[in-house]
């Protein structure tokens, strides 16, 4: 279905924290875009209210309210309650984050995409200079593994106790989520050949000229934890088998966090189960500039009737929320990462992803991210957009 | 049981790759330490020469080979065998390196200390010159957790194929191990009381004054992964109790990630899980300056009668093998480590370890990390310890 010069009908949800100021920038900017059909409707929940009323962090008929949208826009999820009352400590985490989970898993995006691309102006936390060219992408399984939440608690609290957690990986998950993988590797591959990309050659410093000008890294940890990661390993292999342009590589869990930092522009894209992409994925912010900077986006690559769900890899910041002091750039790239999913079937969206894209750059490599508000800096970007048409 | 002015058994097992290199360095300077009783017995297994044999690892009766020993040091494990043989895939880290987990898990070697100081003359991949400030310790569980190897594949290959991984945490194991963090937290805030640490104050960075000199950091994933997490964080609550003086965090795994590289200045001991200490560790080593300088100990804290195994993180980097390129620094601080270990019962190898590690220091501080063959490196520390005394 081709969405061209259609109306996107966006859900809006700004959350906790300091989702509602950095949501607000967004729509700021979002609205000063030309020629470009969006609807933002401000839904109120998940909540930044849920300790008032904490038996229903959404509507039981969420799922139908949510299917109807183009498009989920969330801030930010987490807050920590009223932090005086002991009883409430594992609340902040374990109880108002689990709508993101829930919508993941509901709507079944069983793909989460996160970029890391350095952004001048930006902290950059990696002393040599080649970490400037890194180009990566981490695809992060996101609906089973290590996060199916099966298990329990055996005799609580007494000498015997034992907990126990579930680890679950199908075949169809983990092929569905490789392929997507090495479908993101074809694309990056041919935007490299049309010089709309970066070149890079794998394998990546090899003396040889290159073989191939994208590659994808499977992560397990196969060498002790070694069902999920035989399985892991086979599939890719034969999925792998499909493309023959592009390069492949292994890497474990633990040798790839300490290669992403020692080494982060060795690698394309990076393929994992949902907790070592969890982790991948925070290690992957902080080469880009941190978590001021990181996009996320949550989809469902079979199906473009189910809305994916765009969210900053931040949290909701609890100790700086209401101040107007966090700056927008992670929300604001996470809208214009779901402009660039709108643009795979509207040129007005593509169009109107690279000028939103284009004005966040400009606007952190022209003044950083310290010394304005947050409304200000929406407000620049904004103007920015406005002066651009 | 004091083993001052006694005789220490070493069982030396040069393993594969870099091993033999690493170690031979090593024996090299431990064998010019002044005044110290130690027997260096060479073990051929774990072997690099698995592959030609490898339905036997290890000898069957390894258990009670081994028992016999004070502590055993060990260069490296895993060969990736000969590469074109495509059926040996899994087998370089899947097999050579199993003899690993099991003398840990054998032995009851509960807990694993990996330190992160950065080394001057290491490289230094942080920007932050903060980072240099960096003195933490990482306390792994390393019995059970992620690693119980239980589960398995259903229907391999064929469309429902499903892999399954339990973890099992027992609130025994899960309170020895963060106890022994706590102990480790308190003898480090009596060095720092008596000028014998840098001084650190908890909360790091707090506008008041210092409230402790000391903290534990517990790392979970209680958001998404949550009855281990929970139990963690219960048995956290409970131990803590017991040391009024150290300061307490929590981070979860994928936040404790991207800290490490942020602001690992923050940290002081860090206690985690099987599988998030491999990852932290791996991260540790990067801030001390990577693997060519990240010692590791397996202790079990409760029983000096079980021969500790002390390795160098690194693994056994098969592509140099051989060519006397390695450099020992990792090795000559496992020694160390091991030396230290026994000088909490025989003074003279006290005083051997404070040799030893500042020899290297030195070593590295005024020769950097490359240019010379692993052979040059072991016999200039060698020299330069028979220099001191
Ligand atoms: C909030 C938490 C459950 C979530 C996750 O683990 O997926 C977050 O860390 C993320 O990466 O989006
Ligand atoms: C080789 C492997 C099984 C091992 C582990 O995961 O424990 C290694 O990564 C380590 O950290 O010592």
């Amino acid at each position: 279905m081709n969405k061209s010069d259609q109306q996107w009908r966006v859900a809006v949800m700004p959350g906790d924290g300091i989702g509602p100021e950095v949501m607000a920038a967004t729509c700021r900017a979002l609205e000063s875009l030309p020629n470009l059909e969006l609807e933002l409707e401000e839904l109120p929940w998940p909540s930044h209210d849920w300790h008032r009323d904490q038996d229903e962090m959404m509507p039981a008929d969420w799922r139908d309210k949510l299917s109807g949208y183009d498009a989920l826009l969330l801030g930010a999820l987490g807050d920590p309650g009223p932090v005086t009352d002991p009883n409430r400590y594992y609340l902040p985490d374990g109880v108002s984050l689990q709508p993101l989970l829930e919508i993941r898993k509901g709507l079944d995006l069983w793909a989460c995409e996160r970029p890391a691309v350095p952004m001048v102006g930006a902290p950059q936390y990696l002393a040599d200079p080649r970490a400037l060219e890194t180009d990566l992408l981490v695809i992060r399984e996101n609906s089973e593994g290590e996060y199916v939440d099966q298990g329990g608690r055996l005799g609580v609290g007494s000498e015997r106790e034992t907990a126990t957690q579930l680890e679950v990986f199908t075949r169809t998950a983990t092929r569905r989520i490789i392929r997507h993988a090495f479908d993101r590797a074809e694309q990056r591959r041919r935007d490299r050949q049309r010089g709309l990309r970066p070149l890079k050659s794998f394998p990546y410093g090899a003396e040889q000229s290159a073989q191939a000008s994208a590659s994808v890294c499977v992560v397990t940890k196969r060498n002790a934890v070694r069902y999920s990661g035989e399985l892991w390993c086979d599939v890719f292999a034969e999925v792998a088998a499909d493309y023959p342009h592009i390069h492949t590589q292994h890497e474990l869990v633990d040798a790839c966090c300490m290669k992403m930092v020692t080494q982060p522009w060795a690698f394309d894209v990076v393929v994992a189960s949902n907790l070592h992409g969890d982790i991948l994925t925070d290690l992957a912010a902080v080469l880009a500039g941190g978590m001021g900077v990181a996009p996320s986006a949550n989809l469902n690559p079979d199906d473009r009737e189910v809305p994916p769900l765009f969210e900053p890899t931040h949290g909701s910041a609890p100790d700086i929320a209401g101040s107007d002091r966090a700056h927008p750039a992670a929300m604001l790239l996470t809208a214009a990462t779901m402009l660039e999913w709108m643009g795979e079937s509207d040129d007005a969206a593509a169009e109107a992803a690279a000028l939103l894209r284009k004005a966040v750059a400009d606007d952190l490599a022209e003044k950083g991210m310290s010394g304005r508000s947050c409304t200000q800096v929406g407000e620049e970007i904004a103007q920015r957009l406005a002066n651009t048409h």
